[in-house]
């Protein structure tokens, strides 16, 4: 098979009647949706780990594989402003693997579902070559109201959650998925739209822009940039800011929201989630399809982008 | 791992706290369940296909293990007597896997999928050694009552839908998930406890017996025997009916319903089902664990039970 992912997804969702695919086009959002009665719908969100291709078998703790296979999903929920209420596992298992290591594998998992209070409703074990675990997760809006990446609209501000880049040092398996920091942002302020960064800042902006057929300006100065960007990039700093800048699974939020709600938002933000760095980057524009890059008031080039710290499908 | 697949289930439920198991606990039925409000619960079941051990690659035709994936699922709905409303998919697709294979087993899925009416609400896709595709389907009851497995009384009459055995056959793929017939049976009748058969008839009684705290009395004479069944024993009556009692993946619904609500069934399903057949099989008894086998009014023993046409986990 010569066809990548998002090509493949383009190519399968034309096998499905578009009055099957519920409220939200397939590949469209970090989640699908169906109305289950009026006023009232379910969104639902499927995403695997797979030894070889996620991680190592050798290298990885269990647990913190356990947890990433229910955090990525988690965090599928968060980019629609979903309260995610249940979960489900399918898991392939290879002869030789070992009973302690799922123990431990589920431990690290559960440990996260009750932080979030996620049912574990069921799961699916099978035979299989290399171990993997299919997870799906169902929520609801708790606001009524969802969050899809398509909202953006002209003169809204681009913002983005934590630090970014790096995350193949330790974050893809520690963060922390953004659940109630969206549940807080889609109740309490004009967020347009969202989605969470697993492709990368470049690509993920341009799956939102694109969505919702507008463009943006970003300020590459106030990109925030992790510290682990810094070590994989031994201290450079153009390097570590490529990092921040196409590095998968930091699993942040970024989102745009009424330009009216910038200072409002900043002070609660602080007050509830201290912790948590909130980022102004930009400001979305009427210009479609068009990415302004740059440095303070300067424009700037977009420094070339390194495919490492990820693998794709 | 020397666990076998029951085994292994109950090891991993113990690690999952009782208060996270939503509505029904994990193992204990056809699907899981959560109260999303009151009054309103939501069940939600997960399957999975994998190459070379539910189906071989180079002798199934595609359309027909997509459209496996998604009715073994449906399946379980069926069991619950919850209308399916969405399901996603998640894949492992092998390197060496065809575009065009993909695309048939999409199209086998999807004709199931708007017979049913159930909606395709995304996906995922992993690189993987082998195929798989782990299907979860959620629904809900329809009638605001699900019936589980344990909730079979002494007195109550078996039946079981359409005919057992053989399956290997043809009828592992080609089967009707019995979601109407389940529906109907749960909107108008005095069922207590219902499940599909999967693993078959003797295995899956005793998990309804084993849930239920009870025992029954099956008269073998009235065990509906399949054709393919027939033909897969080369015409030997006694091992056609062994094949009944064991074969895996009928997928036919084996329930419990209050004796007086006999004649009133029989005459309505034979209107609303003329072509599946419905057989009385024999009676809940108070005698917890014991199961008990004649041949008419005659005391019998259980034939020797093979294990071809299924093969486990």
């Amino acid at each position: 098979m010569k066809t990548n992912e998002f090509e493949l997804i383009e190519r399968l969702k034309k096998r499905i009647p578009r009055k099957l695919q519920g409220l939200i086009p397939i590949g469209d959002d970090d989640a699908g949706g169906l109305k289950i009665r009026e006023g009232e719908s379910l969104f639902v969100s499927t995403d695997s780990i797979v030894e070889g291709i996620d991680f190592e078998m050798k290298k990885a703790r269990p647990e913190l594989v356990g947890r990433k296979a229910l955090a990525i999903n988690l965090s599928d929920m968060a980019a629609m402003a979903a309260r995610p209420r249940g979960f489900v596992i399918a898991l392939g298992i290879p002869p030789s693997m070992k009973e302690s290591w799922l123990d431990q594998f589920y431990s690290g998992m559960m440990l996260l579902a009750a932080r979030h209070q996620v049912a574990c409703l069921g799961g699916d074990i099978s035979r299989a070559s290399e171990f993997s675990a299919a997870v799906t997760v169902f929520g609801e809006s708790s606001s009524g109201k969802v969050i899809l990446r398509s909202g953006a609209r002209p003169g809204d501000l681009l913002a983005v959650t934590g630090c970014l880049g790096g995350s193949i040092l330790r974050h893809q398996f520690l963060f922390e998925p953004r659940v109630r920091e969206a549940l807080f942002l889609a109740n309490y302020f004009k967020v347009h739209a969202m989605i969470d960064l697993s492709d990368g800042l470049v690509q993920d902006l341009g799956h939102l822009l694109k969505a919702s057929g507008v463009g943006a300006s970003v300020d590459l100065a106030r990109v925030p940039v992790s510290q682990d960007a810094v070590k994989w990039s031994h201290g450079k700093k153009e390097e570590a800011l490529t990092c921040a800048l196409s590095d998968g699974e930091d699993f942040e939020l970024l989102f745009t929201v009424s330009a009216s709600e910038q200072k409002k938002l900043d002070v609660a933000w602080r007050k509830k989630f201290p912790s948590v760095r909130l980022s102004w980057i930009g400001r979305v524009t009427a210009r479609k399809k068009e990415l302004v890059w740059t440095r303070g008031a300067k424009p700037a080039d977009l420094p070339k982008l390194s495919e490492k710290g990820y693998r794709h499908f």
